[in-house]
Parts: C-alpha cells; structure tokens; sequence
C-alpha cells in the first residue's frame, strides 16, 4: 500500500482572491507583518497498488486529469510505502 | 522575511465528505487501486519579520484562531528564511 501527499497550487502569474481575502483578515486583525497569502489544496490518497512503479503512474496520471487544472495549478506529491 | 507552508487537515475521526466524493469520481474513472482520499488546506504566508521567533510566535497564532479549526482540524507548518 503507497500514500501519495499531494499538493496543489495556484500558478505564481494567477491571482488569489482567497488569499487575498485572508491578507485582509489578518491585517485588521492586527497581523501587520503578513504580506502575502497563497491558499492551495493538500491531499493525501492511499493506493492499493502492488509496485511504487504503478502507484507513481497511477497517481501522476490523477494528478494531471483529475486533481488539478494544468491551465492555472502546479502540483507536486511525494510517496511512500506504508503498512 | 520568512515564509511559512501551512498544512491544514482534518482530523483522523472526522468523515471528510469531499474526500469520499474524490474517491467515489476516482473509483468511477478506473483508478481502483484508491482506496482513500482526504482533502485538506495547504497555505503560503509571507512574513516582514525581523526575528524567527517573532515569526513564530505570530505564524503559530495565526494558525490557531484563524487558519484552522481546532474542533475538527489539525495543523503543521513549516518555517523557512526567504530573501
């Protein structure tokens, strides 16, 4: 069994309206030292797959057609055997 | 200036609906090897600190009362000096 931590975020060029809101939030909270917030997704899937070779393949391959938009996201993942 | 990647992620009791619907999509699509998804937040703050632990201070803060829900939530982050 492989985990597979993915992340996804938004492409430096694109803006971040959440972020953006979430900037605002912490300054009229007082966090002044804040100068920028970038909000992405995390996730972490288990795979059954047998070899690390098939769960690398299976899981680059839902990285690009499912969990993320090529077009405005980035995503990196990291994967390990678990018990 | 120092940077901090926030992971935010639900806690292992709490049913993470949106990851049973990745899974469900994922499973729909061929990929039978998943066997669990969950879904969580992963952020970027800048910070205009002039100390580390004047960062960390404020980052450990921010992450309690406003990045995450402790109720339902856990967090992680990571600290780094940027240029």
């Amino acid at each position: 069994m492989y985990k597979a931590i993915i992340d996804v975020t938004l492409k430096q060029s694109v803006l971040d309206p959440q972020g953006v809101a979430v900037k605002g939030s912490l300054h009229s909270l007082g966090y002044e030292s804040v100068s920028d917030v970038r909000i992405g997704k995390r996730m972490e899937v288990l795979l059954e797959s047998v070899t690390l070779a098939e769960a690398e393949r299976d899981i680059e391959e839902i990285c690009k057609k499912v969990l993320s938009n090529p077009v405005i996201e980035d995503f990196s993942y990291q994967l390990e055997e678990v018990a």
